[in-house]
């Protein structure tokens, strides 16, 4: 596809906050609307965006309350990461038809700062652009940076993942195995997800985390215990981890969907206590910290991904106007893999 | 004193468990017992302690599940730190006359391996035997190591310590500000020992925690949140330290004394969540793993210790008949500083 094929339009369609939504999300919180395509100016690029994905910190930026990142606004486009391919370059070293990642999702076009645009390659043999916002984009860095820079993951180690069959999940567990682990366990919440994680993944055990209290169910999968535990859902799965730990454990803590659409706080683990004689480190991370580690990620498990060695899938819609269908189908668990939005 | 001054006994009295307690101890878990005085072997120290310690990780050892040390015997005499004087060696470079500290406290008389004895300085000059328990001994480490190697605690941290007004917290507070802490906040369970933290220990704030939500009282004492907690409590403690917690703040779990004697867990922190946009991390330690920093301990607190800067308070009774009483004062946080026993 070349630049010549873009015809600029006039204008183009946007998801907009309509209003913010208490608990769980729904339609109605969202407005797809009509807008005029921005024109880019000096170090700025206009794309027009191929592919979008919808990402479960989303729902927090969707709150007026503080988070680490600011709030969305209302009645103004969400944000998200996407690839597009650039239309018009006012800045030196990028050229319309190029590939790039960027954070201005849920539109069709986008004026993006070159200097927040990242390089996708395009070419006939690279995985397909929604490979850089999944397996290869912040998702798969995500995973990467949790078991590596935050849990120390080491050779021999028993990992446990939890929310294991989503787009962060599924690259952690395979990640943790081609690093050596001894044995990786995963939860997840349908039996299709579990037959996931063993059969096209490779984890050495899972189990659906509705067929019964997650302790019982993580003592049986791993009955000496474990060494990490990557937390994607906070809530018992994180109070299981902790009772299931072994001396020296480590925690990363990416996440706790569990929690994200509660208007009350759900209680804690009672059993912190633990982390005193265990010597148990438990750690939150934003992967936004460490995009200093983002070239030997794509080195290492770039490699893992063209050999095969790393599987990946995504969950696919097609068409902005049900981006918002496929934010909440995200937030339901509905995904395997990442969940990507085609434009 | 020389060594000719004690006629060995035949028999001398120790304090053994009697029943393990469900919830708190009462006095009838205990039991003072009159028993043989063992003879010391080769590699051996006949020792006759001067002063032992009461401390709250000796609750965990009274119950029989699994803990981070092996729980207490039925029958047998308690174990804790002790200072006393070597009375017969059977080990090279140790003489009767020398003063040892060692792990075998609730008896008169103890036989101690001389590997598992650390040297104490007893000269005219030297502070009481029963700082090297304290202050100079496994609580102030417990302290230096908290604050320096597990929070991480850095010049220009508001620090915030639990429990403050007991061994390890008095301790804490105090190297925390003398390592340039911004600004210390203490927390405690009486009027007089909040006077204590700010008119004798020089803490910048503290409260008592009886007066109102800890989360409220840490708010009005850090109104610009905290970088480090070093935590001796849990429970509510935790919860709010985690709601005042900036950016990459750092929490060092000492201990949980408020759950200790609970028969049912305490419910644990609702806002775990926060820790992963915060980037907050927190691990639990126990000092035995970090002995190789006691030199360097001893070094700079010991100087502090010598010239005045670091002010430290014992509780004492005296006699092994009331170590009993001492230690359910202590877990009824009637002492102030290290709590202590002479013998």
């Amino acid at each position: 596809m070349s630049a010549e094929q873009h015809t600029v339009p006039e204008s183009a369609r946007e998801v907009r906050l309509a209003s913010r939504p208490s608990g769980w999300p729904t339609p109605e919180n969202f407005d797809l609307a009509e807008a005029p395509v921005p024109r880019p100016g000096p170090g700025e690029l206009l794309v027009r965006n191929v592919v979008m994905s919808v990402d479960p910190y989303m729902r927090g930026r969707m709150n007026a309350g503080r988070s680490y990142v600011s709030p969305f606004e209302l009645g103004k486009p969400l944000e998200g990461g996407a690839v597009g391919r650039v239309v018009e370059s006012q800045a030196e070293g990028v050229s319309p038809g190029d590939l790039v990642s960027h954070q201005l999702g849920w539109r069709e076009w986008a004026v993006v700062p070159a200097d927040r645009a990242l390089p996708v390659p395009g070419g006939p043999e690279d995985p397909a652009p929604g490979t850089f916002l999944g397996v290869l984009g912040m998702t798969g860095l995500t995973a990467y940076v949790g078991l590596a820079e935050i849990a120390q993951q080491r050779a021999g180690d028993v990992v446990f993942v939890s929310g294991a069959a989503g787009a962060v999940g599924s690259v952690a567990g395979q990640i943790a195995a081609l690093r050596g682990a001894a044995r990786v366990v995963g939860s997840a919440g349908s039996p299709e997800k579990v037959r996931y994680l063993t059969e096209e993944l490779g984890f050495d055990a899972a189990f659906d985390y509705k067929d019964g209290p997650v302790s019982e169910q993580l003592a049986e999968a791993a009955p000496d215990g474990i060494d990490v535990y990557f937390d994607n859902v906070g809530g018992d799965h994180l109070e299981a981890a902790i009772g299931a730990m072994r001396t020296g454990g480590r925690i990363a803590m990416c996440g706790a969907i569990s929690a994200y659409n509660e208007t009350e706080p759900p209680p804690g683990p009672r059993n912190l206590g633990l982390m005193v004689g265990r010597r148990i480190t438990a750690r939150g991370f934003i992967v936004g910290d460490h995009i200093d580690v983002r070239e030997r990620f794509l080195g290492e498990v770039g490699e893992w991904v063209r050999t095969g060695r790393l599987r990946h899938r995504e969950t696919t819609m097609s068409g902005l106007e049900r981006a918002p269908e496929a934010f909440l189908a995200m937030l339901r668990g509905e995904n395997i893999g990442k969940m990507l939005v085609e434009l």
